[in-house]
């Protein structure tokens, strides 16, 4: 933690021997491939290089409403060419933990979800039976009738097969969803969250982010959920189930310290990159307590390799 | 602290003694008047008393969904006769709190409000204009034009003028009125709350409160909102700005240790009086760390006092 990060850029040699210690990039996304609705320049010249290289590209996001396919749309959409294979959501990260490593009684398989469009289809993907989420029928407010139903655990209200609470970002929120997770959760599901982050960037301010959804379950329930994105090892067990990589093969590049680079060093990967796009600066790569193993100004500085 | 507090249960002596001592009594309701539907026997045998030896009663209640009217009704339909006067809420003590406590800017004095009708009566009755609340405008969902609409600040959608934002319990909570409130206070609003209780008692079981409609804001702003509930002390002095009493001669009737007692006891009042017909125990009260000044098993046994 007290050894100074390298400063690669511009360094042919230092870049070089850097690329070739690892076989898999785990790539975070705004920030580092681009910013908003603009990307950076030499962004898939970088990918290509990589790909090129025979190393494995993925790309990591704790964007929940977004499925692969999705978030696959979303990178064509900024000129950045991808496989749904190489991309690993949050929400997909939360199906593959409640479907693989979560051990859920039979009677107890059923997921209430907050969320968008995004986590259905993941779960869906996982054969992972759900409710909640973007049906139309949890659109609407709470009655006097529903305090009853849900004090008498009437089971066509709440559905005694749900096991598992997960909380994403729902852009439709409201009382009767938090009060069905909140109970669900008081009965014995287990809390997930796809991400914690308290906001998101948008249209070049922020808003509520996904935590933030989880927040009045938090505080009522007073317990914390297990979060499937970055920085929790959830998501890197995730990502090593699926890739089966080798972690002392892998880097982790990332913009921020505290999320990215904290990420990869705790998920013991050989190497974690920081670029100068994003929130961290270069003080809190070179001097923060959160220090990547080495950083650039921008990620297509790795271009200059050669 | 260290001091065990007194046994009144059955002491008539000390009874006498102890209603001697104050001219005021403030009330938690709920656990000490009654619990749920159920009003527990006495209770307004002992509310007579009181008020016959010209003992200023007063409810005080952290329910911000009511305004005093609404909340003179319940009482009524619990059988409990009292008067508007006598009854103090979260959402009155906000009121107070932006009208005559808050020196706001001549061109920042509307307050944008998350909560139901009894926040607006209370508002409105002390000519604070106010925006957001039960305003069916509010009541849709989040759009992409309202994302680039907040972000450039147009004035129809983030009121110039609006220099408070104040969560209370809405059971109509959504996205959009979050995005306002979280922008709001971005641009430097007040952050007020009612009150911080993340649970609310209903049915006979628990529901999300008012603390946790703040939450997301919390979590988002990484900052608190200015409670003006119990245990705080704007509640307090919001009371004492209401009815001039003198502090040494007041009493603090409660059934939480933790909310009720402390509030009394870090509002330096006189005393505080325990009982044991709600949440805490005689455990809590005897050996917890806030110890009332006295406890009872319940209210009416003030009753006994010649």
């Amino acid at each position: 933690m007290t050894e100074s990060p390298r400063y690669l850029t511009g360094d042919g040699d230092g870049i070089r021997d850097f690329i070739d210690k690892f076989d898999v990039f785990l790539f975070d996304c705004d920030g580092v491939l681009w910013s908003g609705d603009h990307t950076f320049p030499g962004t898939n010249e970088t990918l290509e290089l990589l790909r090129s290289r025979g190393k494995q590209v993925v790309f990591v996001t704790n964007n929940s409403t977004k499925s692969r396919a999705d978030y696959k749309k979303k990178l064509e959409s900024l000129g950045i060419p991808s496989s749904t294979e190489e991309i690993f959501s949050s929400s997909y990260s939360a199906s593959i933990y409640i479907s693989r490593i979560l051990q859920l009684p039979e009677n107890k398989r059923k997921v209430f979800t907050i969320g968008e469009t995004g986590i259905e289809q993941e779960l869906r993907a996982e054969n992972v039976p759900f409710l909640g989420g973007t049906d139309p029928a949890y659109r609407r407010d709470i009655t006097p009738e529903d305090y009853k139903r849900i004090a008498a655990g009437d089971p066509d209200l709440l559905d005694p097969e749900v096991g598992v609470v997960l909380v994403g970002l729902d852009f439709h929120i409201n009382y009767l969803k938090l009060a069905l997770a909140f109970h669900y959760v008081r009965r014995g599901a287990v809390f997930l969250a796809t991400n914690i982050d308290s906001t998101l960037p948008s249209s070049g301010t922020f808003f509520l982010g996904a935590g933030s959804m989880s927040a009045p379950l938090i505080m009522a329930l007073g317990r914390e959920p297990v979060s499937l994105g970055k920085p929790n090892q959830a998501m890197m067990d995730a990502i090593e189930g699926k890739f089966k990589f080798d972690r002392s093969r892998a880097c982790m590049v990332g913009d921020r310290a505290n999320t990215d680079i904290r990420f990869g060093l705790e998920g013991k990967l050989g190497g974690t990159l920081g670029v100068l796009t994003g929130v961290s600066s270069k003080e809190d790569f070179e001097t923060g307590p959160t220090r990547p193993l080495a950083y650039l100004d921008k990620l297509s500085d790795l271009l200059g390799s050669s």
